[in-house]
C-alpha cells in the first residue's frame, strides 16, 4: 500500500479526550476513528489490524474443531424472556427498543439464547454431541462508562465459542483443551502473558469461570496471583491475599490491575434446561445438553497489545498483529537525479516484496521530512523499517531496523528477502 | 467437512411461513436460521457462501483502488441531523431509540454521514484525491415488509464503496470503471445476468442513478427493457414502455419484475457541502469535493443466485459461490467387509483432495439411504458430487456428477483431480 493513498492520516496530538494509549496510539496512528465513546470505526490499517486478529483466532478456533458461523445482533424479546435475561440485561446493557410497528427487539450482548434455540434443530441425539461452534461478531453493550478506548466498547467485535456435551466429564476434557492449546497459542501469538483467574459467573451461570488476564494498570479488574505458579483469582472471589502464601506451591502472591482478554464459562445445563435442549443418550435416556462458552473480544485485545506492547514513540506490533511486516520507506534527497535514482529503486523494492507476498506499507509521500516519516514509522509500529536513500544506495545495501531494537543494520536486498521469510 | 459433524441439519419440509424459493432453499438446505423476520442466522454452511460473495467483492474492490475499512453501526443523532436525514430516515427504516443515559442514538442505514466527517480529516487537498474506500458491514434496516427471505433484510450485510473526487469528471471516470469493470466482473463470476438500469436516488440524490437489476419475478422492482441493447429504466422514472421500440436501437421493449441486487449513486456534492468537505485545488482554490457511493447487498446476491440457479430439487451454486467443491459422498453397503473397503477408500480420497486445497463436504453419515444422501446433495447444490461406493471400487471409477448435468461420468482418481483444478 502506497501511504500516500493510505485513507487516515497520521495526527500530531493525541484526542484531547483520551486518556488510555491505546486510544491515543490508536487515533493517532489512524488506525481508528471515534464515532462515540465506546464505538470506533476501523480505518483500513485498524481494519487490516482486526482482520489478523481475526485470523489468529480463527485458526485455533479451527484446530479445537469450532465450525465458524455468524448469527444476527437484532433479537426478538420472547426468546430472552425464556431464560429471565430479557429484563436482567434489559436493565444494565442490552439496547433494547420498540420498531416502527411497536414491536420489541434488541440487540444482542451475547448468543447463549439464540444458539441453544438453534441447537434444538441439530441435537437430539448422542450422536450429534459433541459440538463446537462459534462467531466473531459484533456484539452491542450499553456500558455506563466506555473510556479506554477499544478496552471497552458499545459496539465490539467479540469470539464468542459454545460447545456442547453430553455430559460434564466431556464438557471438561474440552475446556481443558481450550485452555490448554486454543486460548494458550492466540495470546502467545498476540504476543500476550496471560493469567488464567478463577472468576464469578456473572449473568452467564454460578459456576465458578476462568478469565484470561493481562497485568497493566489500565485495566479494570484486580487479580491476585502467584509470582511462581501462577494461580490467580479475581478479587471479586478471591481467596488469597496479597502478602499470603500461594496455597498450591507457597508461592509469593501480589496484587495488580488487569486487563480480562478472555473468559471461559462451564454453563453446566442452564440454558438446555431454560431452552428445552435435550439429548437421547445410548440407553435411550433423556438429559439435558451441557454446555460451555469462551469469549475473546477482537477489539479488546488488540487494544491490550497496544497497552503493553507501546513506548513514548507509539506501537510495537508483534509480527502475527501487524497491518503490514514492512514499512519501505523512500528518502528522495534534494537533487533531481537524486529523487530519480532514489524512486526508481525503491519501486522495484516495493513491487519485489509485493511479489514475494511480503505486506508492505511504503511510504511514497514526497514533502514530508525525513524525521517525519521516521516519526510515523514509529508511531504506526510495523515490525520491519526498510529505508532507502542516496546513501544507501551508494553503498549498496538496505537500512534494516526492528521497531523493537535501537539501532539499524545495513544488509544486501538479498539478505533481506531471506529475513523476511514469515517463520510461523 | 464431515458431513456428520455439520451444525445445521436439512430438513424434509420446508418452513411454513416462507413464500420466496431463496428462504425455502437455504432454511431446508441448513445454510440459515430465521430469528425474525429479515433476521437470518448464518449457520456454517450459509457462512461458507456469505465469505465466498465478500471474497469476490473485495478482490473486485480492490483491484479499482478500493481500500476495506469497517464503520460503526451505532451513530450519534447530531451527526444525522447536518443533512436532515435523522428526521427523514427515522421516520421509515432507520431503527433509533434512547440509550440508558437517555441519549439518542441510531443504528446505521447507510454510511455517507459518518464517512465524509471521517474525511474532514484526511483530505484537504487535490492531492489527496482521489480517495476509494469500502466496508461490508451489517447494516439495520426496519423494513415494513421483510418477507423475501435474504432479499429483503432488516439486518444484511451490505458492501458500501465510497469515492471521493476533485471534479465530475473524476467521478464520471471511476463510476464507468466501477460499471465496466468490478461490477461488471462480480456479477459475472456469481452467475447472474444483471440489467444496468436508470432510477432514481432515493434519499441519497435528486441525480439519476443506476440499478443492477436481474430478472426475476420474486423481484419487487419493475423495469422496462430493450431485449437487444439491455438499455434498461426502473419503472419509477421510465420513459420507455412496453411495445416501444427502444430509443437507442429501435429493438424491443419488454417489461419484467427484477431484483435490484447492487446500486451506484452519482452523489455530486450534497454531502460534501452539508459537512464542510472541501479541498483546495492545485490554484488555491477551494472546492467541495465531488462523490459517488457504490451499493451491493451481500446477502442479497447470494439470495438472487438462488432464486435464479435453483430447480425443483434444490440449489445450483456457481463454483466461486458454493460453499464447497465437491460433495464427496461414501455409500458403504450392508456387509462389514464392504462398509471397511468403501470407509478406508473414501477415507483416503477425502485426505488427497484437502491436501490439494479442494474445498470438500464428506457425507460419512451413518444410517442414511442413498436415496436420501443425493436428495441432500441436490438440495445443498454443490457443484461436483463424487461417489464411492463397493460398485465403483470394483471398476475402479469414481462416479462424478456435475449438479446442473443429468447423468454421471465414470472417472479414475488422476482425471478428478485434473478436473478440480480451480478455473480461476
Amino acid at each position: 500500500m502506497r501511504q500516500s493513498q493510505l485513507f487516515g492520516k497520521t495526527l500530531r496530538e493525541s484526542p484531547k479526550d483520551e486518556v488510555s494509549a491505546n486510544a491515543k496510539l490508536l487515533e493517532r496512528g489512524g488506525f481508528v476513528y471515534k464515532t462515540m465513546a465506546g464505538a470506533y470505526d476501523l480505518l483500513p490499517l485498524g481494519f487490516r489490524v482486526i482482520e489478523k486478529v481475526k485470523q489468529v483466532i480463527r485458526e485455533e478456533m479451527n484446530a479445537v474443531g469450532g465450525q465458524e458461523m455468524l448469527m444476527t445482533a437484532l433479537q426478538p424479546k420472547e426468546r430472552w424472556e425464556k431464560t429471565g435475561r430479557w429484563k436482567e440485561l434489559g436493565e444494565e446493557i442490552m439496547y433494547q427498543f420498540k420498531d416502527h410497528s411497536g414491536r420489541e427487539v434488541g440487540l444482542a450482548v451475547t448468543h447463549e439464547e439464540p444458539l441453544t434455540e438453534m441447537a434444538l434443530r441439530s441435537i437430539r441425539s448422542y450422536k450429534d454431541l459433541p459440538l463446537f461452534v462459534y462467531q466473531m461478531q459484533t456484539k452491542f453493550r450499553d456500558e455506563l462508562r466506555a473510556k479506554s478506548g477499544l478496552l471497552r466498547g458499545r459496539e465490539f467485535i467479540m469470539k464468542d465459542l459454545y460447545s456442547f456435551h453430553k455430559d460434564t466429564a466431556d464438557l471438561n476434557h474440552f475446556y481443558t483443551k481450550v485452555i490448554d492449546h486454543a486460548y494458550k497459542n492466540i495470546f502467545k501469538r498476540s504476543g500476550l502473558e496471560v493469567l488464567v483467574a478463577e472468576a464469578s459467573g456473572g449473568s452467564f451461570t454460578k459456576d465458578l469461570t476462568h478469565e484470561y488476564q493481562v497485568l497493566s494498570d489500565e485495566g479494570e479488574d484486580v487479580v491476585f496471583y502467584c509470582t511462581h505458579c501462577n494461580f490467580a483469582q479475581n478479587k471479586e472471589v478471591a481467596t488469597i491475599q496479597e502478602g499470603m502464601p500461594c496455597p498450591h506451591c507457597k508461592g509469593e502472591v501480589k496484587k495488580a490491575r488487569s486487563i480480562e482478554v478472555g473468559n471461559i464459562f462451564p454453563l453446566g445445563t442452564k440454558y438446555s434446561e431454560r431452552l428445552g435442549l435435550i439429548y437421547q443418550n445410548e440407553k435411550g435416556e433423556k438429559h439435558p445438553v451441557v454446555m460451555g462458552s469462551y469469549g475473546i473480544g477482537v477489539g479488546r485485545l488488540a487494544a491490550t497489545i497496544v497497552e503493553i506492547h507501546h513506548d513514548e514513540r507509539g506501537i510495537l506490533w508483534p509480527e502475527a498483529i501487524a497491518p503490514y511486516q514492512v514499512h519501505l520507506i523512500e528518502l528522495l534527497g534534494r537533487e533531481s537525479g537524486s529523487i530519480q535514482r532514489v524512486r526508481k529503486a525503491v519501486e522495484k523494492l516495493y513491487k519485489t516484496l509485493l511479489a514475494k507476498g511480503v505486506e508492505v506499507l511504503y511510504d511514497d509521500r514526497e514533502e514530508i521530512s525525513a524525521g517525519e516519516k521516521f516519526a510515523d514509522a514509529d508511531l504506526i509500529g510495523i515490525p520491519w523499517r526498510v529505508v532507502v536513500s542516496e546513501k544507501t544506495l551508494k553503498e549498496k545495501r538496505l537500512e534494516l531496523k526492528k521497531r523493537t531494537e535501537a539501532t539499524p543494520k545495513y544488509i544486501t536486498e538479498k539478505e533481506l528477502l531471506r529475513k523476511l521469510k514469515r517463520p510461523r
